[in-house]
């Protein structure tokens, strides 16, 4: 298919005004510059490829069970491949008019996907979580202003409004307000007083986030310019989602001192655990704060992670399954077997609500399994791009967005149209429902659920006459599982951050090219500051007493985000796991070594 | 090549363990789900290259006179081909050891191309020019805002400075405070009064950017939290460069009523003309009010598009020319001969002047020849990247940044490290000295200014009966040539736009698929309320009097980026040229037709 692809680049460029004579002609070729030119292409190229053999992680192997990567997809990356000999532009129409279309139909693609109209909804392409973050923010932020700048410039508006609603305006009561000013073409003005314009952000409010948010947060409070004690982080629970007491508490508070709240994030697959918050419950919140007191707050749901494990639920018309109609397809499609506990309720009932937030940060780059750089970002009602858009005021006279116009409502300029190609390619063969991409996330999940089980059922390892047990920190929401061992007997956290840490050094680039490596794993540490209580009953099941956790402040985890697929036979996934005990056993037993040479 | 990167990724692959059974049996392969699989990747590939082939734009062509494209070089190609089949991700270390180093590597290049010490500064590779843009924004605004916070937390350090001082604080004065403070242990508190932390944004001051700036720094102003009533846009000159007399004028103003200024952008390479503005002036200006008055500015250049035509200047020690020497060496070499007038003065000394900027934005993938997605950043004094950091307060303590540390200091996330090694290739093809991109570029800068002659010597064209006058719109300072065709006889500008945006309309995507086309052209249109009188001589040689651009307003031009290296012989040159004649005269008599067609 490689060759396919080269040969269709070939004959294109060579039928483009076949009379034209070869800009390098064959005499040129045989001169020196040219010889010299191509010696030093094939030199560079060995060195690359010296390179970076030498320093990949073999990501496509089952023996790697780290970071969120994995083998991509063959059709991503064909299309990919094929895309950049042509090297479009997604920022501008011109240069791009093949691959800006893929991009619009991946945008509508991403918005089924979650249950939005695509019709209603805007999607495309970022270089990453990280940017489709920022782009949210700014969404919020700009409207936020905008109903903050009605307030202040329409106070006829809100004369029956309480101080409280007028703080924490409905979204959907602003977004109405704004097409109505626009329709009176009183909406340029009025945008000129929001901090698009002015920068004030004075009472934007708090963006409540939980504590396990990505760090990326942090940095968009600081680049939007909201700064960072703008944020307000809500503790997880014991299953590291956001404690949904804590949010309910805080948010009363804040709406009951009249305080504004520029908005929740939600987390779809947390970074360190892959944990997925009970967005129902916090839709349900803002249902009852919308028809209860009049007031509401922007929602957007960081799905980096776990956006497309929603195509799991999905049923071939896009239909969120019943629970039990899904796991039996699931059964019967030999994806996921019905004695693997999965989804939880919890989880089940998160995906459903997608279709009433406002916009969601969804990666084709993580569990898309297609290559960097490819992040996205979904909205549910296009109609808030006027906040962001730098045109004088455009109007969507039509259904369609305008294609050309691409560049004119994204954060970034210049961006690959191979990436959407990549991802068109990718969906186009896995199509975004439990048959398709539900199929492969299906039996990573699955690799994931039995690793689980098999740690939690480990017996404890004996290494040269010291015992070390092993323990999974909390059942996945998806197909992350963080665990750590600890020496039987030995309390100490700090000793035991320790142990994990010199396992990792073990199992990671730390000690030398991962090529060498047995297995490869990631680590993750969590901080008291942030977890607090929710690492409680995983030490206590450690044997680590809790005034460690207050002392040492940290914990040291091991951290495997199963993306593979191919840990689903049993036959596959014993022999795997047996090596790995293996393996870690080898570990250990230089650890031990070690210790003993040190104190002797 | 092709066949080498395959190879050698294939039996990486093969080699990882290889006692481990494929993960896909050969029996499962002769299966129907992944038969269905590959007939489907075979099909949607089928489709995509279709697509391709019709919506792609030839760019490898001397035909394409478009956009900031042209063809890439081979060895960025492949580069790029190899890394993405291992999939780094140039946000951790751990998943790109080989590719963040790679990534390092450019950087120090690219602050070795400008001038500045590659071992204080720091450069990496960005989605685009434009997140290169915000970066430097979010740096400036957070220092301006250190700044800020130094003065009314450390009064005692500015006592003998007066208001119009402490309002513009010279940035080496700032950072010097910075790193005492760090010694002693005061900066993270000091940080967290900064914008960073607060999000107050009150007094930053003023953006000064060229009336020609990239639409970008709107969006940047307005994204940063800084607001678009921030910025201030100095008027350019007939040359389309930065005004320098306004920008004095304007500086000095803010100076003397105590208003902070946040920083001046200057533009190299302006996105609708290429200019490159007097940066060497405004550096002048910027020592003279420090030495002077005690006060200074950030200084910016967006060298997105012109920065890699600092490589022309270069010696193989990367020592800036002589400019006699240059042209001479120019000439030897055969990439630009003597007797092309190029380049001006200006021009020569606002390269020059790159040392002493604060930061450059610089996109690989404009005149570095690279695929997209890569723009660039440098920065002359790593020291500030403890404004932008999402650490506690890191401490460089080594001459070297830790390259696991990369993610920690830009505005992306996940990044795809095939665009670092693509841009490694290119620079390890074509070093970035005159002896190497100097050859590239001089050739597209001579097809340029070639182009540029052509179009100023042209007769009229005669087509119908009707007589058609060309002209440029000014002499490229580097390789972008502005024309517009004009009815002689006919002074209405809407007239003469609605002629120019027909011949748009035929050479470009709008007359169908460009594939079809003899000539691929680009577009611009200048306002009135941007370029003011800096078109008057322009609309003179026109004929076209005054009155008409104050009640038309706008001025719509076909434009031309000639990044081809291949329009240098005279041969070769004559022959696009009388073709392109040919075409426009083409498009005028259809012209002419329709428009008898339509009023008969």
């Amino acid at each position: 298919m490689l060759d396919f692809v080269m040969d269709e680049h070939i004959h294109w460029r060579r039928d483009f005004h076949p009379s034209d004579k070869p800009v390098v002609s064959l005499l040129e070729q045989r001169k020196e510059p040219y010889q010299t030119t191509l010696m030093r292409t094939e030199e560079a190229l060995m060195e690359l490829s010296s390179r970076l053999k030498a320093g990949s992680v073999p990501a496509f192997s089952p023996r790697y069970l780290g970071h969120m990567i994995s083998d991509t997809l063959m059709a991503a990356n064909l299309g990919y491949l094929a895309t950049i000999l042509y090297n479009p532009n997604n920022c501008s129409y011109d240069v791009s008019s093949t691959s800006t279309e893929l991009e619009l139909e991946v945008g509508k693609q991403m918005a089924s996907l979650f249950g939005y109209d695509p019709e209603r909804a805007w999607g495309h392409i970022t270089s990453g979580g990280t940017i489709a973050n920022y782009e949210a923010l700014w969404v919020a932020r700009n409207l936020k202003s905008l109903g903050q700048a009605l307030v202040r410039c329409h106070p006829e508006l809100f004369h029956q409004h309480s101080a409280m609603q007028r703080a924490n305006l409905p979204l959907g009561e602003v977004v109405d307000l704004m097409a109505a000013l626009k329709s009176r073409g009183e909406f340029a003005a009025l945008r000129e007083e929001t901090a698009q314009y002015t920068g004030s952000h004075a009472g934007l409010g708090k963006l409540l986030v939980p504590a396990s948010k990505h760090y990326s947060w942090v940095k968009a409070a600081d680049i939007l310019g909201l700064g960072q004690n703008s944020l307000i982080f809500v503790p997880v629970d014991e299953f590291f989602r956001m404690d949904m007491v804590a949010l309910r508490t805080k948010v009363l508070e804040l709406v009951e001192s009249e305080t504004p709240i520029l908005g929740v994030v939600a987390v779809a697959g947390t970074t360190e655990v892959g944990a997925v918050d009970a967005l129902d419950e916090i839709v349900a919140l803002r249902e009852e704060l919308e028809s209860e007191r009049g007031v509401g707050f922007y929602l957007h749901l960081d799905a980096a992670y776990g956006g497309y494990a929603r195509a799991i639920f999905l049923d071939e018309d896009g239909e969120y399954l019943d629970l039990e109609r899904m796991k039996s397809e699931l059964d019967r499609t030999g994806a996921l077997p019905l004695d693997v506990p999965w989804p939880s309720r919890s989880t089940y009932n998160a995906y459903s609500a997608t279709p009433q937030v406002d916009s969601i940060t969804v990666d084709p780059h993580k569990l898309g399994y297609v290559p960097y750089a490819a992040g996205g970002i979904v909205m549910k009602d296009r109609r808030v791009l006027d906040m962001v858009s730098y045109f004088a005021s455009y109007v969507f006279d039509e259904e369609e967005i305008a294609p050309h116009l691409l560049g004119s409502f994204i954060m970034e300029g210049s961006k690959p149209g191979a990436s959407a190609a990549s991802v068109w390619m990718a969906h186009r063969v896995l199509p975004l429902n439990l048959y398709g991409y539900g199929q492969l996330l299906g039996q990573s999940i699955v690799g994931a659920q039995e690793f689980y089980t098999a740690v939690e059922d480990r017996v404890a390892f004996e290494v040269l006459g010291v015992q070390f047990a092993i323990e999974p920190l909390v059942r996945p929401d998806l197909n992350i599982v963080d665990f750590a061992l600890v020496e039987v007997g030995n309390s100490s956290l700090k000793e035991t951050n320790k142990l994990n840490s010199f396992l990792y050094d073990q199992c990671s680039y730390r000690s030398g090219p991962v090529y060498l490596e047995d297995f490869i794993l990631s680590k993750t540490v969590l901080e008291r500051k942030t977890y607090g209580a929710s690492v409680d009953s995983f030490l206590n099941r450690l044997g680590i007493p809790e005034g460690e956790w207050q002392s040492e402040e940290r914990l040291f985890l091991l951290r495997s985000c199963m993306m593979t697929p191919y840990l689903t036979s049993n036959l596959t996934f014993e022999r795997y796991c047996q090596r790995f005990w293996n393996a870690l056993e080898r570990h250990l037993s230089r650890f031990v070594m070690e210790r003993k040479l040190s104190s002797s």
